[in-house]
């Protein structure tokens, strides 16, 4: 394995994509911080909109690792990890290295810029993956440029454009990801399929999500809440998928606080959401096809079941696979 | 994420499991070096028996990086690399830390002990995985330990035991692996499915394996070859399951020369060898489940076919996923 800046920007990326679905309206990032010395100092996302950057979150775990100082590990608004650090970083980052997919933000939105931290903390090579075509955003590398520090850019731009494409998507118009659980062989039938962690991760990005799409067969069939429960999160808006109207309203998906419901027979619905998840199986599957971005899956380990999945011929790509947990959790395009 | 002895582990795991099925007699085993500054000089594997040990091949490229000797690239036999490495290191390993899935070897096999070089060096911190039951090669720690190193045991012991138990059935009786190939929806007809880099892989297992079994309908539908040219390798003897011996001997599998082909209606012939890999669908998983003792499936980014494995209802633990070249390719053992 060569250990070069492709190696630290692609841990970056993988950490990245385990919050992929999870970070909207913001993009998922990830950032690695290695020392003068050479040595990993952390690797960090961005988890949530409204928590910190993913440079943040580095900066704050490098600089507990170089310092020891724990009271950084206390704080979780990002402007407070902005001020401790710019009061008492004393130089330690300044040559560093920093790998980040994204340019660093240039904005002050819900927190301060990254680029402008970047800067004052000294640290001369940035290492860009994507440049941020988000207006409010961008400019980032030019401040750091500015500030007696050397940024490279493209590195990894494919993957790291693969990883962003998400939010380009929703800046541009929407974003539209179809997600499936199946078993090894293929199988969506006979009861739950994928682990707790899986599941739980799915109720946090119908938590962002703003609307679900659902078939009409499934609805009738599985009587599903399609809330956020597991993570105490809102639900999102639903639309049904089917050209019959005459649903048992009992079924509680219909009786979710702050939620419409659209039961409609087209996708003329999408243009109204912005970050919107499809759950389904083969019919959707065909239904969604012209209209889908990105397609996630989460494999479990495990046989059984009858009805396999049928979605025709296609051919994908694997965006990124991830094993941290039970089920294998696989982001992927299809090829067009 | 954690930047801890696990990460750097855990790195010598992922890059050793690349090479599972390829070590044969050897086992797998992957080595990570991390400088005294911090930064991670190699992570690199055993590639294949004869040639360098994981630790050998990871102070062979942590050397170069330290040093710029390009001298050093060009020795392939790893008695030269040991050679190069005594007479030219000044030093430069006395604070790194070596990881290691496996104790490193005591013995003189094939290439030198691999225990003495760490301990010439003089680095000073040996993180080890598993310990090495093989009597011939064991107590590497000990050398160590006697040469002011000091050896962490255990690290993942969990992880790098699942990595090394291909080697441990061999030496206690034989090891034996389900190899099969599907696309995402768990077909497994209708043409080839894995990827070139796939095919090639297992071409350079069947390499090393003494004895590869096979379904009797198999053979009669798909009249394989079953020899290593992608890899201009040796072809393993053969075991036809099969309760009927009326073969047309044309099938070319038959005429492969230096190899011995069996036909017969039970797993009695197992005895004879030590790794044996098993090409098959529903039929020989069923046959076969109760010698198996890991599985390996490509699962190519593809939708298609018709004809879905059917393998019962069991559930298996998922032991490594990579997803380097353009397939997912999985590791698992059956949970009991």
């Amino acid at each position: 394995m060569v250990i070069d800046n492709n190696f630290y920007m692609t841990l970056a990326l993988r950490e990245a994509w385990k919050y992929q679905g999870l970070t909207y309206p913001n993009p998922a990032v990830g950032c690695t911080i290695v020392a003068e010395s050479g040595e990993i100092l952390a690797v960090e996302a961005h988890h949530k909109a409204g928590e910190s950057h993913a440079e943040v979150n580095a900066l704050k775990a490098a600089y507990f690792k170089l310092t020891n100082d724990s009271y950084i590990l206390s704080l979780q608004n990002s402007a407070n990890i902005h001020t401790h650090l710019l009061s008492n970083h004393h130089g330690i980052f300044e040559n560093a290295k920093l790998y980040t997919t994204l340019e660093p933000c240039s904005h002050q939105g819900k927190t301060p810029s990254c680029a402008n931290l970047i800067a004052e903390l000294g640290i001369k090579e940035v290492y860009v993956g994507s440049n941020d075509r988000n207006k409010k955003a961008a400019n980032g590398s030019l401040i750091l440029s500015m500030s007696n520090c050397t940024v490279y850019s493209e590195i990894m731009k494919a993957e790291c454009d693969a990883l962003l494409l998400p939010f380009e998507k929703i800046l541009e118009s929407n974003f539209v990801f179809f997600k499936w659980a199946q078993r090894l062989n293929g199988t969506t039938d006979a009861g739950i399929i994928s682990s707790e962690s899986s599941r739980k991760q799915v109720h946090a990005m119908r938590d962002v999500c703003d609307l679900l799409i659902i078939g009409g067969g499934t609805v009738r069939a599985d009587r599903p809440t399609l809330d956020a429960r597991l993570v105490d999160g809102k639900a999102p808006d639903i639309l049904v998928l089917s050209r019959k109207q005459d649903f048992d309203k009992m079924i509680p998906l219909f009786s979710v606080k702050g939620r419409k419901v659209f039961i409609e027979d087209n996708l003329e619905r999408l243009r109204e959401y912005k970050n919107i998840m499809i759950e389904g199986g083969s019919q959707m599957y065909a239904l969604t096809r012209n209209v889908v971005n990105y397609y996630l899956c989460y494999i479990a380990p495990s046989l059984g079941g009858e009805q396999s999945i049928k979605f025709g011929d296609d051919k994908f790509e694997f965006l990124n696979v991830d094993k941290e947990s039970e089920d294998i959790i696989v982001w992927m395009k299809r090829r067009i």
